[in-house]
């Protein structure tokens, strides 16, 4: 039995409280993680609130968990006691069903998720199936590295599986958390890229970032000089938008994808997306060798989130300052 | 100037009427074609009638061509009089273009359309730019290619672009004109085929053209089988269908692909779209080289439309036929 002390959401919209529970006797490919950071993402916030219909609680939220191994069992491969490692938002998977088998182990229909039905790394310690237990490269910054777990996770597996190229013009949906990385990422693909933003005090450190312009998500006129022009748009919202326009700012072949879940159906215009040989598309984000891969990018290029870094002990506090739209622009909370 | 005698409409869903026109002195890249057969398709009522909004009157429709080549401008490439060859959807692009250049000139956005704004080939002779007139193999049925060069090439241009792999599990909504052409290609792919049809009278014949079963697309229990199950769905229907139950009949990773021009928006569900990683899409058939590689893999594995010949005078009985809903599969207008 391993103890561990956390942070947990007993309700809906309430104040998480600090929290203990047990971890059963470690399995034999099994992971144990001391937690040194936890990036706090938008999708903490839903589950925490139970936006989505399937929160269990008491829950201990964080899906960003960077730490170092304490214990592994028997049988575990990759990983070894001492090794910094990071834990995203699937803490297991089967591992011999078609999707594990061919490396999207992400779309496994039986994969675990760290904060569903069981507790995430608002706490000290976490466990994992080893396979989902990413080591992080040597020259990697651990006090960043969360947010690239799944925030950059999920904006960078799009790049890879749409096949968007250097010579693409790609925009860019909603500079947050997410949006932020990809701009990141797709400087260093080569591509020239569009941010869509409705926040101008933002627009000079998007111009930073890597974005060639920036649009004003809610100004028609600006949004029709992009009209017809960009190969990929990757949009990062969990909002509605009005998706004729910007779908309309596709060229031919063109592609929107979506990572951020929204509650409404996209209502995607027929004669438009024929004509124009458009598609409309989302992804969970990657699995484990995808993961590398990522990671490998980022320190080759230098490529991290813009961080706040507040104490774990303080985890209410950043949660507001998140909510209040204030996160500029991703949240880690750091354990002492 | 040359005198062409035709079929045209002159008013929305009034009987066609012979029609005379007169073409202008040929231009040095432009083609005549002397009709020997060409083929009805849905699209053409929908220019009569004008469903779509554009439709100039009078107009000669007809756009799946087939004929000799009877007169050449000074610069045409690739055909002389007396050539075997096809005229579909497109007469001219702008050949200088980024989509023109790429292959891609379905895209091009000042492409011309055989029976808009100008006449088609419901007439004895139909002119056209010569790189949208296809050379037709020299073992091709002409009675029966007609429909192969737009509703053919409208499934089997997906097919290649959305990189549907032999290995693949593919459904195909709606077995007419379009989607009995698809079953064909599919056989002939190695894949496995669910037929989505709500018509018994036409099971036996699916099973015999390729499908490896039937669904009854109105049949909710019969729809739950296949929840899941499939890598690509082509849809070929121009009426709205309940898109929630076919996108949930996707696997993983799957995807939708529509040919069928629907009025209506389909409405994407985003939380089931991103956790399956899947995506909706359309397509306007491909250029002059697809069409090309079509042909040559229809006379590869003798792959035709089913076809009921009327003679061209009979042109209004035809569209009756069609619009009765009794055509089986496609109906061919036959010139004497």
């Amino acid at each position: 039995m391993t103890k561990v002390t956390g942070y947990a959401a007993k309700a809906p919209h309430e104040r998480l409280e600090k929290f203990e529970y047990a971890l059963p006797e470690i399995g034999p490919e099994h992971v144990d993680v001391r937690v040194a950071y936890c990036g706090l993402c938008h999708s903490d916030l839903s589950m925490i609130n139970n936006d989505w219909g399937f929160t269990q609680y008491p829950l201990v939220p964080g899906h960003e968990i960077v730490g170092e191994v304490i214990r592994t069992g028997s049988l575990v491969k990759g990983v070894k006691p001492g090794d910094k490692v990071g834990l995203s938002w699937f803490s297991e998977s089967c591992m011999h069903c078609q999707h594990c088998l061919e490396g999207n182990q992400q779309l496994c229909a039986t994969a675990e998720q760290v904060v569903v039905g069981r507790h995430g790394g608002f706490a000290d310690i976490v466990r994992g199936h080893w396979s989902w237990i990413i080591p992080l490269p040597e020259k990697m910054d651990m006090a960043k590295a969360g947010p690239l777990l799944c925030a950059g996770l999920t904006v960078f597996n799009p790049l890879i599986i749409e096949g968007v190229k250097p010579t693409d013009r790609v925009g860019v949906i909603g500079i947050g958390g997410l949006g932020h990385l990809a701009l990141q990422f797709l400087k260093h693909w080569g591509c020239e890229v569009v941010a869509f933003s409705s926040n101008p005090s933002k627009y000079e450190e998007i111009l930073q970032m890597g974005a060639s312009r920036v649009v004003d998500s809610r100004n028609p006129e600006e949004l029709k000089t992009v009209q017809g022009q960009l190969d990929f748009i990757l949009s990062t919202v969990n909002v509605p938008l009005d998706w004729q326009v910007f779908l309309g700012c596709l060229a031919p072949k063109g592609k929107l994808h979506t990572v951020g879940i929204i509650p409404e159906p996209i209502p995607v215009p027929v004669f438009d997306m024929i004509a124009g040989q458009k598609s409309v598309a989302g992804s969970p984000g990657g699995g484990p060798a995808m993961m590398r891969k990522m990671l490998d990018f980022c320190v080759r290029h230098n490529i991290y989130p813009v961080v706040e870094e507040f104490p774990m002990v303080q985890v209410n506090e950043a949660i507001r300052h998140l909510e209040q739209g204030k996160a500029r622009y991703r949240v880690v909370l750091k354990n002492n």
